[in-house]
């Protein structure tokens, strides 16, 4: 599949040039066989740049790579699921540097070079002896075949019930580029990016600050326009690890070159923010809420993250029940200066609710544009041009299982 | 029960002389029999005040209301439930017009003395002809009894799976005063007091200015300050009528008088603000989110409201799940410039995290500090000297089966 000269290609975040990876069982997760424990490997210094949760309690990974991103390149990511490493003080801080000692140590690398991330519960000591042996195993283990990619998109999972993971190839200056990436949710994806971490190579040349404006515009209209559950997590970080294995003239200015590398990291990380939410937790439907006719795109955003995260829409959704009201409702309560004459509302293609009142819709059109599942709302504010996207799933009885029982 | 002089007493929004009320069936609700619509009337036109949503879609009711009280006294409440006329356009304006006049003409009142309250699905036409038989039925059943005070109690609830009235009595200058009301949730109770009904009378003579002035704070200090779902909706009403039947010294300015009606005023809105959340859609245990050490009650009430929304939060409790980190994550995401290391908690007494990590806890008092029907939470910040509360519940499956299918 080609579209606008962006091509999909496999080996999610070993299709780049330049990377090795492995993923491994070492322990942490009480469920047998489950891989929880991954390791990225670029051959060379690499240039990178990532994303972090806003959340004002930043658990211990997040807090050291933010340290290692301010002194140059990098040369891989270790990543444990199971243990999230959050509100674990001191010991948390030591335990994340020691695991990026441990890493760069075992892959030949300098030290203080290896990003961390881990993802699953908060407030509990990470398992330091599990979390060395597999990092040991697993720098014997590095390679890129299939079952390599496999095995670190699974390793990264936590209540996920699939791997995701993109890629694809780009022409930048005549050379093709690839950029490929694995993501894990699948709770509190909202309102920015929680409980989700996301690796992303790239064999592309490209100058650091550039990488960065990249990845910050690319994130702004993905993994922040998603939300399962509307809570936000202490982990979540999305990376970018840049080879320059691809021999393209480097990126060194905004332009073709530059729009066409980012063209193709929108389009990785817009895959993998949507298979977050179809596989978010209990998910059973796919929804996009499409706000338009707004002042600013802010605004429009604002307006369709309520409706995004209002459990009563989503349990509308979840029960196939055409209660529209509920979405004009959560626009109301957005906090955004909407005008309910100036609000029309299709679901679906369906028009519900224009001047301020309901569409004359027979009982039957009503009823079969709820049935999809994939459910596409549109809002139009009637207030400007403006528009912004955001994809969420339904709330069902399988989020409360999942969810009052994952500690215990 | 006496407490600072407030003396619980029977007889809900009828506690008060110089009401009668009537709650009757008329065919809105689907349920056979289910009371539907309710008539309080006070014998001589009242002193009134009412907070209503701070949605931007406002219900006609609530529209029409707003007008009502910018012209003195009023006669009474006609209210139904069943369908919130929302979303309905000028004909919506209309019917709510409607059902005050006819109200007004059966009680023999003067026009457009009469407010008007809905509640129920939004975006439906309200069936006029049935309600306005139940006008017509309910003005000749008027009484004082306390079978005429549960009906009214049962006529107005939703979704809600009992009636909840409370009233006390207060001495206000020598006086004995009566307040009593009822309320219905039970879905949408936040973040300022949504898809709430609640009708409060009293027989105490007060002027108009303080009336207002006693609801806004009580308001603040209760409805404000519960939340099921975090859904606010378009009908939200609280509206408070004064008789002066009582025959105590008029309550012309704030001192002992003033306040003894207030605290009397709390203790119902308090009451009837619990009972909303004990009878929460799905609710299976009550939750006290106490955070103090704020640098002001409005940090306190953020952070508080954070976690008491928290959908991981909520599902946690549900199951007993001592998973305390997502309680100190929604803290930190609450957008209140919390800091990990001054935070301590504690569940039902039990301390859990201290200096950015956790406390060292045996396993069964983990689980145990989780088993009661009543959790509560205590935060603090150790930022300040301010505290506030918010009063929620858990998030079960049940939640999502009344939600998924409510219209349908």
């Amino acid at each position: 599949m080609k579209r606008n000269g962006i091509q999909r290609i496999p080996g999610g975040v070993i299709a780049a040039k330049g990377f090795r990876c492995a993923g491994v069982r070492c322990g942490i997760k009480t469920r047998a066989g489950a891989p929880d424990l991954g390791l990225i490997l670029s051959e060379r210094p690499a240039v990178a740049a990532a994303v972090f949760t806003t959340n004002r309690v930043q658990a211990a990974p997040v807090l050291f790579d933010r340290e290692i991103l301010k002194h140059g390149p990098v040369r891989g990511v270790v990543v444990n699921a199971g243990n999230a490493n959050a509100c674990t003080g001191l010991k948390g801080l030591r335990d994340a540097r020691r695991m990026s000692q441990l890493a760069a140590e075992c892959a030949g690398a300098a030290p203080g070079r290896f990003l961390v991330a881990s993802t699953g519960i908060i407030g509990v000591p990470l398992p330091l002896a599990r979390v060395e042996s597999g990092i040991r195993d697993a720098a014997t283990r590095l390679g890129r075949t299939p079952a390599h990619a496999d095995a670190i998109a699974r390793a990264i999972m936590t209540t996920d019930l699939v791997p995701k993971a993109a890629a694809v190839a780009v022409r930048v200056g005549g050379k093709a580029v690839r950029i490929g990436g694995i993501a894990k949710g699948s709770g509190m994806l909202a309102p920015n990016m929680a409980t989700m971490l996301c690796f992303i190579t790239t064999d592309c040349a490209i100058r650091a600050t550039l990488l960065r404006r990249a990845l910050r515009e690319t994130v702004g209209q993905t993994f922040n326009r998603i939300t399962v559950d509307g809570d936000c997590s202490t982990n979540d970080t999305v990376a970018v690890l840049a080879s320059a294995a691809a021999g393209n003239p480097p990126v060194e200015r905004t332009g073709p070159g530059f729009r066409a590398f980012r063209d193709g990291l929108l389009a990785v990380a817009e895959e993998l923010s949507q298979a977050l939410v179809r596989d978010g937790e209990g998910a059973s439907r796919f929804v996009e809420i499409s706000v338009t006719g707004a002042r600013s795109e802010s605004e429009a955003a604002r307006v369709a993250r309520s409706v995004a995260t209002s459990p009563l829409v989503k349990c509308a959704i979840n029960g196939g029940d055409p209660n529209w009201g509920r979405i004009i409702c959560a626009a109301g309560y957005s906090g955004a200066a909407v005008e309910p004459e100036r609000m029309r509302l299709w679901i679906n293609g369906q028009m519900l609710f224009r001047n301020g009142m309901p569409a004359a819709v027979p009982r039957e059109k009503l009823v079969a544009c709820m049935k999809p599942k994939e459910i596409r709302v549109r809002l139009d504010l009637g207030r400007g041009r403006r528009r912004a996207r955001v994809w969420t799933c339904d709330l069902s009885k399988e989020y409360v299982s999942i969810n009052a029982d994952y500690h215990t």
